[in-house]
């Protein structure tokens, strides 16, 4: 397989992208806005100006976009991946979106001789550029195998991670403790900060033992430096909690902190860190601390 | 520096006196039972019957204890500390206790010429026995300084966070990451395990990325092989969480999530994990989700 197509050039999309043209495939990208795709035409890409040419010239079509209302669009909608697809065409959905979705999707395509594997990454904007994502695949075993390549283009592991849906539910619980994990430093480093303490010192400390975290150690520096520039936002991982807790009904467990962290969620999105890093809900913590970490 | 007293020798408290002796440290111990005494005696060590007799026999005096009512009835009590105290002793209290109660210490130690630091540990019984600890000092910075081959002797890293307290700050907001990060754990775990996903391979996929923890990594093998033997046991962790909730309301900030892991200890508790290690907590989940992780 050497004809790829690429649908959705965003922070996550274009860098993908990107590791595909300079693995050598053959890549033709389509976005709703053009600027990114004339950057991709500069280093190689075919600029295709709909979904359905994107698959017309492709044997796997990967999408990363926003929700599942534009993955369903781009794939069903006028001029979409439907309507240009021949048969065998791979559509790989890489969004992150519900299981349910994903699953809806995968039994629509069948029907049109079209293969789909849901395969959500963990890895900001930060670890798309460095080629260094994880793909969790849902899907055909035979199928996942044929596409590692692809996956090794664009990152540093690859999963099978069951049927299709699997992708997604690994995907939802990951970033169940993703959101977990980013409340629980919030807490412990405005209390450390109010307590007179480094709150460096203490994440060098809290590294040490069974505290350690990946988020303490990349969101520490972000917010010393009051650096809220967005590698995840705080709205994404707001839908994607609520994505978490659809499921967790649907599957019928529990999740008691997940839930009350998407009501913190909630409150910073209404004090407007929407737009910002997932850690500027620290601020959050701090405006009812009447505290500051730095 | 070389005649070194340790009082309290449990889980933490054994092990850590051993690697004393191991470094060559003169040492006099005490404990409730002497059954661990007897044991050290055989590598070496003098057993005293008394807190005072191992003041008296020591230049630096460490306590290991259960909580702060032990820690003040061993040090003020009748043959405690004080009583066989010589000028300049100091004493190291390792105990996880309030910072309230360890500065009350201080202050109290202080008038009869004993020199204070409230040293808690992070690590429990695992890395206690590797001699991996990390030793976090609140207190005098120079007798933190003359104090760090003996915490070199028992541990990996040491810090001095700051004044009589800060030791303690430290270890309360280091536990209040360690309580969220086992929920974030447990409700993640057992919302894949109900999709039919492997938990292992899913803490293998969170390892990649945002979501590693050295909670995940420590306690996902411990659950999956249903061995909930104690390294840090789930009361212990009520017991901290507890501490820590005093302090955020002490000092006015604000920790919704921790106050209702605190609420999922206290199930646990009740429901029977209290003397099982914290992981056990996952067993509230499966009962509520009506599944098992395995």
């Amino acid at each position: 397989m050497k004809r790829i197509g690429f649908i959705g050039l965003g922070i996550m999309g274009f860098p993908m992208a990107s590791h595909l043209l300079e693995a050598g495939y053959e890549l033709t990208v389509y976005n709703r806005t053009t600027e990114k795709s004339m950057k991709l035409q500069e280093k190689g890409a075919n600029v295709a100006t709909s979904a359905a040419q994107v698959a017309s010239e492709s044997e796997v079509v990967f999408t990363m976009l926003a929700n599942s209302d534009v993955v369903e669009d781009v794939i069903f909608g006028e001029n979409g991946v439907v309507e240009g697809a021949t048969d065998g065409l791979i559509v790989i959905n890489c969004s992150t979106v519900s299981p349910e979705s994903n699953i809806k999707l995968h039994d629509k395509l069948k029907e049109s001789g079209i293969i789909f594997l849901d395969v959500p990454v963990t890895g900001s904007g930060v670890q798309a550029n460095a080629g260094t994502l994880t793909f969790m695949c849902g899907g055909n075993h035979d199928v996942y195998e044929k596409c590692i390549p692809l996956f090794e283009a664009m990152g540093k592991k690859h999963f099978h991670m069951g049927d299709i849906g699997a992708g997604s539910y690994t995907k939802l619980a990951n970033n169940t403790m993703l959101a977990i994990n980013m409340m629980s430093l919030a807490e412990a480093i405005v209390m450390v900060a109010k307590c007179g303490i480094d709150p460096e010192t203490f994440v060098e400390v809290v590294s040490g033992g069974g505290s350690k975290s990946a988020m303490a150690e990349a969101k520490t520096p972000k917010i010393v430096s009051r650096d809220f520039s967005p590698n995840f936002k705080t709205s994404l991982m707001l839908k994607d909690v609520n994505l978490a807790l659809d499921l967790a009904k649907d599957i019928s467990v529990v999740t008691p902190i997940l839930a009350l962290s998407k009501e913190i969620l909630n409150i910073g999105v209404s004090m407007g860190v929407g737009e910002e890093d997932l850690c500027a809900i620290v601020k959050c913590y701090e405006s009812w601390g009447m505290t500051k970490v730095r």
